[in-house]
């Protein structure tokens, strides 16, 4: 790819060591090859250089010097994301935050966690949860994935359905700009009017607007109980039906993950794990959580949703009894992604929607994959809408590959977006769905975005080449 | 004051009559008098002539013209701001939403309402619950607000301890831009990751980036139960302090509101109600809502809560009994603004703090009225650490009121934010806060909003000299 950024030299590298010292400036090829791929299909951009700060005053002097040679910056950190977003396209500097790994406080008072961005999300979780706290949200990648990361995709997960995503957890950001300079973007406070919203600016923008280095969240208190059911359903359209049944009857589960069969069958072998038995005919699985703080509330509300899935061609719902059963369960879910990826090449498209829509966005994705001859495993966050395409390259052509399968995601795209969706909702728009975008947004829309980030990078050297269209990008 | 604008000639009325008809465009003195005052203090900024259009295409018509002939534009929406964001003080164009009040769809399929701006907050309200859905935030104002201005502000209001604030619900928005163009910022999707948030940006950005001319908002099913507790303490300082306890105790109430005794005495007068009876001595009182769908389970915690405040020097807890009583409660609640309004002229602060901080604030805002001469009655979402500190002009002169006043609450915002909290929680800044919005940001973060504001608005004709410090203001 043709750059206006400056080609990085060995001057650069000798002005970086003078910088961070040598042990945080890195240019061996194997590890320059590994910060240049995220979980995104089979893609590898690699940086010409992996920088590891360990401050805000470093992250500070590393993009001042980045801004005034016009070197291309990419804010890496645990490289679990889905869109590409990581990809060092214009073979700059990789800037990880994985040396920035401290939580700084957790503030029982408040219930607020300061914590520096290279955290890996369940630490944070694991760690506030020994003070009777929780930060709800997590994305199926939560082992690995970091906070920072979490931010700049505005990540989900399970149970954004009843706690919400990233967006609606952070309070206030240390932003180092792409000059350099350092900014806060609001307060630490649950309630705030006080000038246009940075913060929610910045959650979702990718790197393409400032690179994170701290972070100022909320939390809430944890509940006591959960309850972990998971139901077959023979037909997978009446599984996606059921979905906005719940919501209508005034249940909010704090999950409600919808699986096609084949998913959770990948991920048992993938695991190893066969502790679900399920029938001949199944062709698609909720898996349905409650929590509270009463039990018994918990239970009542899981057979209510019994009785509603009554009218529907169900199996046996099970009802996992212990610890042990949920963490199977749940391990299951979230190794899905991993098990359809080791099993053939693929492409995961993020599909939203209104989540009553979500019948005939599966309706609509199958049929369009029989149109272009590829086939597709779906699961998601169906309590939300948000419905994970997986197109399997098994049994297809290169060919049919690199040119069918454009079109048919093109179409899919087409159909969520009549279906009042957007082409993503967690995973983010980063390299692989940018020429995507003029189908969610009109062109005046996508220039009032390229517009402001040129007012937050007037060069242009913060993860180029990403979100925006390749006809309006840098 | 002097302005780059054009002044509206009787050409400029006649092409908008054009526009319009005649029927839509307001000259008459009585009626701009009353659109160039909203609650805020005693100030009145006039406009040169006010529109009521019926559509959004209407709204782009003005815009267009607006923006062709660089005249100035407020829009205007049921006028019960509290920063002075309507005040017209370019003397241009007051563009009212007003006939812009249809719900048009309220969505059960998806639990969603689409809706214009110029509805009613308690009527969109109302009309939901009709169905079973509950749109939880509101401000005192709802019985009078609009749903617009809410956004305008992102108001808050007693439930956003709970259930968050209006920034929490909107999914998407049609805005008309300065120049006529017409916008949708997001999707009708309860996640989103695909570009940057332009729907939170708008949110809160008080009519200086765009009209909104047709919002889609997220509802949640409505609570079957409500428990509404009044606690009196001896001190005030006591009454601050249980906020946070609560919380830590893991309880999440659905309004946690601080009054002082002051506040409540002359919202029994001005209400001529005298439902609560108020011991000598008492210095505040906490107004407690736990909701939910288990009655047992809110008594429960109710329970809990008195438990929790036994040790401190409190009068009996009323609970409410009845449907009567709590509505008394509320009304009484809701009127406080008001009745402090009719007492005295007076200026009202918004801050909000970290919740823990709310005693340390409350100590330091007595402290600082006595400093400089003046009475405070402090009110607000204590569970939100929001405070509402309306200082109040009796017994001081017009001296001291514009002269030591202002230096009072500058000192006020400094405490604010040393405490890490910031200068508005739910009111704006519009006019009134503006020159204290150094106190919360930098000059490089104050730019960055400056130049944000310019990309949506390179003429500056939307909402002049709101928001930016008069240094960096247009």
């Amino acid at each position: 790819m043709e750059s206006v950024f400056s080609k990085i030299t060995l001057e650069h590298i000798a002005d970086l060591v003078d910088l961070l010292g040598k042990e945080n400036v890195w240019t061996d090829n194997e590890l320059l090859y590994e910060y240049g791929k995220d979980q995104t299909e089979d893609l590898v951009f690699p940086p010409a250089v992996v920088l590891k700060p360990r401050t805000t005053l470093e992250v500070s002097k590393i993009m001042s010097y980045a801004y005034k040679n016009s070197i291309a910056v990419v804010a890496v950190g645990a490289r679990t994301g889905l869109s590409g977003g990581v990809l060092n396209v214009c073979t700059g500097i990789a800037l990880s935050l994985e040396r920035m790994n401290k939580i700084i406080e957790i503030d029982e008072n408040n219930l607020q966690v300061r914590t520096q961005p290279g955290v890996v999300t369940q630490v944070l979780q694991d760690q506030v949860l020994e003070k009777g706290l929780f930060y709800p949200v997590d994305p199926a990648s939560r082992g690995s994935c970091f906070i920072g990361g979490n931010i700049a995709e505005n990540a989900g997960g399970a149970r954004a359905v009843k706690y919400g995503v990233t967006k609606d957890y952070v309070l206030n950001l240390e932003v180092v700009l792409a000059d350099g300079q350092i900014i806060w973007t609001g307060s630490d406070t649950l309630k705030n009017a006080t000038g246009y919203n940075l913060t929610q600016l910045i959650i979702g923008s990718e790197g393409t607007l400032g690179i994170v280095t701290q972070i100022v969240l909320r939390l809430i208190p944890k509940n006591n109980h959960d309850v972990l059911m998971l139901i077959p359903f023979y037909k997978m359209g009446e599984a996606a039906e059921v979905v906005s049944t719940i919501f209508k009857a005034g249940i909010i589960p704090s999950a409600l993950e919808f699986m096609e069969r084949e998913a959770i069958d990948w991920a048992m072998r993938f695991m190893q794990v066969d502790g679900v038995n399920i029938k001949d005919g199944i062709e698609a699985l909720l898996l349905i959580e409650l929590d509270g703080n009463y039990l018994e509330i918990l239970i009542e509300e899981a057979e209510k949703i019994a009785e509603l899935v009554e009218g529907f061609k169900i199996d046996d719902i099970l009802f996992a009894e212990s610890a042990d059963q949920k963490e199977v369960l749940w391990r299951l879910r979230r190794s899905v992604a991993e098990a359809v990826k080791s099993n053939s090449v693929f492409k995961e498209e993020d599909t939203v929607v209104p989540r009553y829509e979500l019948p005939k966005l599966l309706v609509g994705v199958k049929q369009i994959g029989s149109k272009y001859g590829f086939k597709t495993v779906c699961y998601g966050h169906a309590g939300d809408g948000n419905l994970h395409i997986n197109i399997i390259k098994e049994g297809l052509t290169d060919e049919q590959w690199e040119k069918d399968v454009p079109n048919g995601i093109r179409e899919i795209f087409e159909l969520t977006v009549s279906l009042k969706g957007t082409i993503s909702g967690e995973h983010g728009i980063g390299w692989v769905q940018k020429n995507y975008m003029n189908l969610a947004f009109q062109p005046i829309e996508l220039e009032l975005m390229k517009k402001i980030k040129n007012v937050f990078d007037t060069k242009g050297i913060l993860n180029p080449h990403k979100i925006f269209p390749d006809d309006i990008s840098n």
